[in-house]
C-alpha cells in the first residue's frame, strides 16, 4: 500500500536540509512507514494521492498519561478536591467495573482520541484486557499497564494478583497487532505501594526490559506525605528502590522540588505533562521550564477523563502555551516553537517508540492533517503558533496510524460510532442499577 | 417567520417551573423573538421544524470584549511581553489600517465568532464603519466604540478628531440592523487619556444615554503607573471622573484591589474577562472568585485575536472553569453551574441588551444548539458540566442570531467563505508591502 501526500506543508523539523522553509511538500507512505519527504512528488504509482492543499501534515498526537476506561465517568462527580473525588465518586463506581464496562469506556476514548488527531496513548487501568481489544479493534497504539497498588508488606509480591495479571498481560499482548500495543508495568504511586513490591516489580520490568509508568507528587499531600513516611521525595523514594532505573515515565510531577528534577534528569525519566487535569482538580501547576531547561523529555498527557474532561492532545498543548506564560508573568517562558514536540515525538519517546512521532524517512507514518484554510486558522504567519493558540480539534481532518486511515473529513473507517454510542449509553444508563 | 425547536434539552436555568429538569422540550422562534418555551410543542403552522434529536439548546455566546479588525494579526508578533508586542509589533502594523483593511479583518472575525456560536460582541478599535458594515452583512450583533486615546491637556476633547468619529459613528449607526448595531463611547484605557478627555466623554455619554467601553488595571505596570500620577488606582480614577456613572463595561481588571472591586460593585460596572489574553500576554489572572462574591456582572471576552490568538467564548468559559480552581487549589472555587450566565446572559447585560441572552419567552432569539450526541460529550451526568469541561467548538451544530440561523452543520448562511478567505488573504498578503 502506497499513498502520497501533496502539497502539504510541514513544520520547521521536518523540512529537508535545503528546502524553502515555507514551500509546499510531498510524503509518501508505504505500508505503514514514511518512505519519502521531499519538494517533488516521485514518480511512481499510487494506491491513493491525498491533495494536502496547503494545509499542514504533521505528526500524529501522542498521548503520554491516561485511563482511557474512564470516559465512563466523563462528569461524574465534579468540582471535589482529588481525595474526596476519589473516596466519594471515583471508587465507589470502579468497584462496578468490569471486562464489557471497561471495553466501551476504552472504545469511546478511543473514539475521542482518533478524532482529536491522538493515535497513542499510555494507559494506567484494570481490566486492560478489554483495553487491549478496543485498541486492536480500532488501530491505535497504546502501552498499557495494569496499576499495582500493594498495601500488605506481608503479601509476597509475586504472590500479588495485580502483579500476577501485569505478567500475564504482558505474555499474552505485548508486541500485538505489529507492535501497536505493548505492555508496561506500572506502580499507582508512592502512597498505594509498599517497598518490597516496588522493588520486585522494578526487577521484572528490568529482567523482561519492560517500561513503567507511575503517578508522581501530583498533589502537595501526597509529596509531603512521603516525606513524613520515608524521609524522602517520590521521585527520591522510588529511584532508592531502583524503579527510576527502569525506563520510566511519571505522570504529572507537579510538586517535584530542584532536587527531584535532578533525579529525573539523571535517571532519564519521561514527565506527562497534564496541566488540565492539574488545574481542575486543584492539585497546582507543574513546573515546565525548569523541566525543560534540564533536558527532561516532557510529553503531554490528558490524564483519565474523569478529572480532564476531554482527550484532546491540543487542548493540553494549548494550554500549556499559556499557562506558565500567565503564572510566571513572562510571554517569553514558554514559545510556540518549543510546544510540537511535547504533543507528538516526546509522547513517542515516553512510550518507547523511537521511531515514532516524527516526519522523517523511516518514520512509522502517524500522521495528521491540519486545516489552514479553516476560517480560525486564517491569517497563518507561523505553523508553530497556528498550532499552539488558533487551532482547534475541528480542524483535525485525517489522522493515520502505521500508514491507515482512521478518520477523514469527519468519518472514522475503523469504528462504526452509531453503534458505539447506542451501545455504550446502554452500558452507562445501568451502570448504578 | 416561525421555526420550532422540539426535542431538546435546556439548561436548568430556562426550564419553565414544574418541568422535568431532564426531559426534552420545545421552543418556539417567532421573527426575532422567544415565543414558547415548554414541554408540548404548540399545534401551530411552522416555516420550519428543527429537530433537537436531543441536543443542548442554549443562548448563544456574548462576547464582551473584543478587537475584531485585529484578527489581520493573528500570530503577528508572538511570546513578547505586552508594551512590546504593542511597540515593536502591533502599533507598527496598526499604521497601515485602513477601511477596507479593517473590512476583512472584521468579517473574519466574524465569521469565526459565528462558527463557534458567538452572535455578539463589544469591540473597541479603529474604522469602525468597516467593521459596521461586516455586522450589518453577516446578521450577527456588535456594541461598536471607537476607542479615544488623548494624551494633550491643551486640545479640547469637543475637537478631538477620535472623539469627533464616535459621535459621527453613533449618529450613524446606533440602533442599525433592528438594533443589532450599538456605538458606545470607549476611553482606551487610564494611561492613554487625559482628565478633561474623559470627564467630556462621560458626560456626553450620560447625556445621550450610551454606554462605555474601557481597559481596566489589566497589566501590573498600568496599575502602578496610574497610581504614580494620580494617587489612585484606574478604578478610582475613572469613578472620581465621573466616568463609572455611566454604564460600562470594564475589560481585563486583572490587577484590582478590593477596593476597587467595592468601586466596580457600587456603580454596577460590568468586567470582562479574558483568561487566554491575561495569560498569554502574562498580565497575570483576575481575582473571579472575589467579583463573583460581591455580586459584580462578570462577562467573558475574547480580546484581540492578536492576543489570544482564537474568538471562542467557549475556550475562554473553559479556561475560566478550571484556571481558578488550580490557583487556589480548590476545585470548588469555580463550580460548572457558575459559568453558563457569564458566556451568556451576563455577556448581553455587559452590552446593555437586557431583552437579550436567555432561553425565555420574550426574550431575542439568539440561540446555538450544542452537538450533545457527539462521541466527546458521551456520557453527560450534567449538562453544564459537559459545557464547562467536555464541549468543544465542533460541537455548535446551529448558530441563530435574532431568529436568522447563520451557521448550521457546518454552512454558513450569511457568508461566502470562499471569496471572503481568497480576499482576506489577499489583504494579509500586500499587508507590508
Amino acid at each position: 500500500m502506497k499513498i502520497l501526500f501533496k502539497n502539504v506543508r510541514l513544520l520547521p523539523e521536518a523540512i529537508p536540509e535545503g528546502a524553502q522553509k515555507d514551500g509546499l511538500f510531498s510524503v509518501v507512505v508505504t505500508d505503514d512507514t514514511i518512505t519519502y519527504v521531499g519538494s517533488i512528488p516521485p514518480e511512481d504509482t499510487y494506491d491513493r494521492t491525498v491533495d494536502g492543499n496547503e494545509n499542514l501534515l504533521m505528526p500524529a498526537f501522542y498521548n503520554a498519561h491516561c485511563h482511557s476506561a474512564m470516559t465512563l465517568f466523563r462528569g461524574y462527580g465534579e468540582d471535589l478536591p482529588l481525595r474526596r473525588w476519589l473516596d466519594e465518586k471515583i471508587l465507589p463506581a470502579e468497584e462496578k467495573l468490569n471486562f464489557r464496562r471497561v471495553h466501551y469506556g476504552s472504545r469511546l476514548a478511543i473514539a475521542e482520541m482518533i478524532k482529536n488527531g491522538v493515535v497513542a496513548f499510555n494507559d494506567m487501568y484494570m481490566f486492560q484486557d478489554a483495553t487491549a481489544e478496543a485498541v486492536l479493534e480500532a488501530g491505535i497504539k497504546a502501552n498499557l499497564s495494569r496499576s499495582i497498588v500493594s498495601f500488605d508488606p506481608d503479601i509476597k509480591p509475586e504472590e500479588d494478583a495485580r502483579f500476577a495479571e501485569s505478567r500475564r498481560l504482558y505474555e499474552q499482548y505485548h508486541g500485538a497487532g505489529n507492535g501497536r500495543l505493548k505492555v508496561d508495568m506500572s506502580l499507582h504511586a508512592e502512597y498505594s505501594n509498599v517497598d518490597a513490591c516496588c522493588r520486585y516489580v522494578a526487577e521484572y520490568a528490568a529482567e523482561q526490559g519492560l517500561r513503567m509508568q507511575l503517578h508522581l507528587s501530583e498533589t502537595e499531600r501526597e509529596h509531603l506525605e512521603c516525606i513524613e513516611r520515608h524521609g524522602v521525595t517520590p521521585a527520591a523514594y522510588f529511584a532508592g528502590l531502583g524503579v527510576l532505573d527502569v525506563p520510566t515515565t511519571a505522570a504529572h510531577c507537579v510538586w517535584v522540588s530542584d532536587e527531584d528534577i535532578d533525579i529525573l534528569r539523571e535517571k532519564g525519566v519521561s514527565v506527562a505533562h497534564s496541566p488540565v487535569s492539574n488545574l481542575k482538580l486543584g492539585s497546582g501547576i507543574m513546573p515546565l521550564r525548569k523541566m525543560l531547561d534540564a533536558g527532561i523529555n516532557v510529553a503531554l498527557g490528558t490524564d483519565g477523563v474523569a478529572s480532564n474532561n476531554a482527550l484532546s492532545v491540543l487542548r493540553e498543548l494549548q494550554l500549556t502555551a499559556i499557562l506558565q506564560k500567565g503564572l510566571h508573568r513572562d510571554p517569553e517562558n514558554i514559545r510556540a516553537e518549543m510546544l510540537p514536540a511535547l504533543a507528538t515525538r516526546n509522547g513517542a519517546l515516553a512510550m518507547g517508540r523511537e521511531d515514532c512521532g516524527a516526519v522523517a524517512v523511516g518514520c512509522k507514518a502517524d500522521l495528521i492533517m491540519i486545516d489552514l484554510n479553516a476560517i480560525n486558522n486564517i491569517p497563518c504567519y507561523d505553523l508553530a503558533t497556528t498550532l499552539a493558540y488558533s487551532a482547534d480539534t475541528s480542524n483535525v481532518l485525517l489522522t493515520m496510524c502505521d500508514g491507515r486511515i482512521l478518520w477523514e473529513n469527519g468519518e472514522y473507517t475503523s469504528i462504526d460510532t452509531e453503534c458505539l454510542r447506542f451501545e455504550a449509553r446502554q452500558v452507562i444508563r445501568h451502570y448504578f442499577d
